[in-house]
């Protein structure tokens, strides 16, 4: 399927999600979407905006683009929109119209504190809209677009979930690479360049900046997070992390990936690390099993952390999970506990046809980090895992 | 110079911009920015975050940055902030604790309705910020960034200079090899295919989305504009626009070229074409000739307008030129008329070490389209050519 296709596709969603939540029409109001680039552009646009820009969607289908003159020929070309209003010199007596003819009662915005996919709203945006609104009833008819914006991104369409399987399994045949050369002696850093060769022999990018994708973490003295690999050394009686996706066609994988170095005379790994394997995977499946449209997202987490924590090992301080799709972190519901930095994302609605990562993770020391992480596809009820679970650690030696 | 070492330069200018302005303390607010990328991130800060983070610059030079747990390395070891704040749960109370250690008498913040590369704080940040600051000083004490910015992004310290002037000479090989392939009865898409093999080769990207990168315009039935290539084809007595350009480290080239495919019995252009190239040439030396730092931006665009309108051409319906670094937009003052679509980013003064474009184009009637695009550099007392001009058009046949 087309990239115009599945902008089509997404924006053929529109106006049922307007309609179940009472929204009348949804503004999104951009400006040089190369430098300020609204999570939303790529969802529902399709094209780049150079002049400040407005795409208004409503309850009742109609598609209206108003855009700067030498902005128009390449949003035509994809043809989300029929009815591509343009300009010279302003915007906004174009806007206005736009919205009299509409008379909508609600406008939803792009902005949100705890969802990062819908807060694409720019302040100076925000300003130059109370400008244009001021005196106009509109101006009090604002509303915020999380849930909108959350319900299109998470409700993945046929061509967005075959994107998701298809970048799925470059990442999986990337992996099967890499072990194949998993070795004592090998450096983080040389790790990863097999990674970044294969990555670009296949013409892909990595889900996330390449000096941190793959994450590569041998052994006990690697700091675990969002760094990148170091000049440590892979050694036997040692675990090797690492967490790594693609993009294919605009679309994520977000994996992680183990490995254990067997130590002169082992035929299996030690009993710590496999209790920490079978305690992570535990906690993961424990999650997995409430995974299902309704569930809240925090419901979720809880039922992965308790299980984590009875079995001894210290509380994750990060999400089970979060979606995927065109970002490596899509936004919308997460799978995460009520803790003030995730904002209102852990109580969100767990929906069909949604894609989530599913990750924990428990040290061993000496060892090293055991840290899992799948990806899920939400059916009518329940989950089907779109990666091939990793049930067994890679054994090298 | 390594991209950590160019990140450095930038926060080693920070404390005399803000002097110049009057700004205690420069705050960037973010989260998620793979997702919403505040443009100012990748120059002062160089690593992506991932929850809410705060960087907190000082006229007197102190640099905090105030981040989640797992983006503490990855920020560490770009070696840009001396002083890294970790939190868990909330960005709020250590954000609150800086503030009130450094007690900002005004705090700028990113928001910009005419300069995107200053508007990267998104509307949901702007709410955060506002739930935190309630209740104390600080709230009544917030401008915008702008200036700081605009100053900031504009003023080229010497290695972004030298990676514009590499990025500029990939431009002008890669349109030399175009140009030894230039013939009579080339799709547009097959001159863009020639531009993208080779700068997939060179492993680097286009400036902007490849779709529309390189615009290659065949003769005088192409909507000149942001649109991609097309089925047409080039034929004799027709003229042949390209406009490209490549990221290369980080940073951008932004040039327009052209050829005219002479037709049977022509040795030279026709007189129509050289009369729109002399116009064109002499508009844009005009504008070349009055920049200088201490000039508005609008009064070179002006100069260069007017020059072109009394040679009895359309007024162009876009501006003179842009700046250019790491987007091929760069924000701050631009070389444009005062519309209402630049809003005050023509009132900006030119300053020496801004990199700008200079782009103006004429039609030629039953031929196509003339139009031309250099990259020049502020000095002292006037301009540098980074690219090398084209001053005659390429004759092809």
């Amino acid at each position: 399927m087309s990239d115009e296709a599945i902008v089509r596709e997404k924006l053929d969603q529109v106006p049922a999600i307007l309609e179940g939540q009472g929204v009348d029409v949804w503004l999104t109001f951009v400006h040089e979407t190369a430098v300020t680039p609204d999570p939303c552009i790529e969802l529902i646009v399709g094209t780049n905006c150079t002049w400040q820009s407005a795409f208004l969607l409503s309850r009742s289908g109609e598609r209206i683009a108003i855009v700067g003159r030498f902005d128009a020929p390449g949003l035509e070309a994809i043809g989300g929109y029929s009815d591509v209003r343009v300009y010279d010199e302003s915007v906004r007596p174009a806007l206005l119209e736009a919205l009299e003819q509409l008379n909508p009662g609600t406008i939803a915005l792009n902005y949100s504190a705890s969802d990062p996919a819908a807060d694409g709203l720019t302040h100076g945006m925000w300003l130059v809209l109370q400008e244009t609104l001021a005196g106009t009833p509109y101006a009090d008819r604002l509303m915020s677009s999380a849930h909108v914006v959350a319900a299109l991104r998470g409700r993945k369409t046929p061509g967005e979930i075959e994107r998701i399987r298809a970048a799925i399994a470059e990442t999986e045949e990337i992996f099967a690479l890499v072990s194949a050369q998993m070795a004592p002696g090998l450096k983080e850093t040389e790790i990863a360049a097999i990674f970044h060769d294969e990555v670009a022999r296949r013409g892909l990018v990595t889900a996330w900046e390449p000096g941190q994708c793959p994450a590569v973490d041998a052994g006990p003295e690697k700091s675990v997070g969002h760094t990148g690999p170091t000049e440590l050394q892979t050694g036997p009686g040692m675990l090797v992390h690492t967490d790594f996706g693609v993009v294919k066609d605009s679309y994520c994988s977000d994996l992680q990936r183990m490995w254990y170095l067997l130590d002169e005379g082992e035929s299996e790994p030690p009993e710590e690390v496999t209790a920490a394997w079978n305690a992570v995977w535990a906690s993961m499946d424990a999650g997995a099993a409430v995974l299902r449209p309704g569930v809240q997202g925090h419901e979720v987490d809880a039922a992965a952390r308790a299980r984590l924590v009875a079995a001894g090992y210290d509380e994750p301080m990060h999400a089970l999970g979060h979606q995927l799709g065109r970002s490596v972190h899509d936004g919308g519901t997460i799978l995460a506990p009520l803790w003030d930095r995730y904002g209102d994302a852990p109580r969100g609605l767990v929906e069909e046809n949604q894609v989530f990562t599913l990750e924990y993770g428990a040290p061993v020391p000496r060892r090293g980090f055991v840290a899992l992480e799948e990806d899920v596809l939400v059916t009518a009820d329940g989950i089907e895992w779109l990666s091939t679970p990793q049930r067994e650690l890679w054994l090298v030696g």
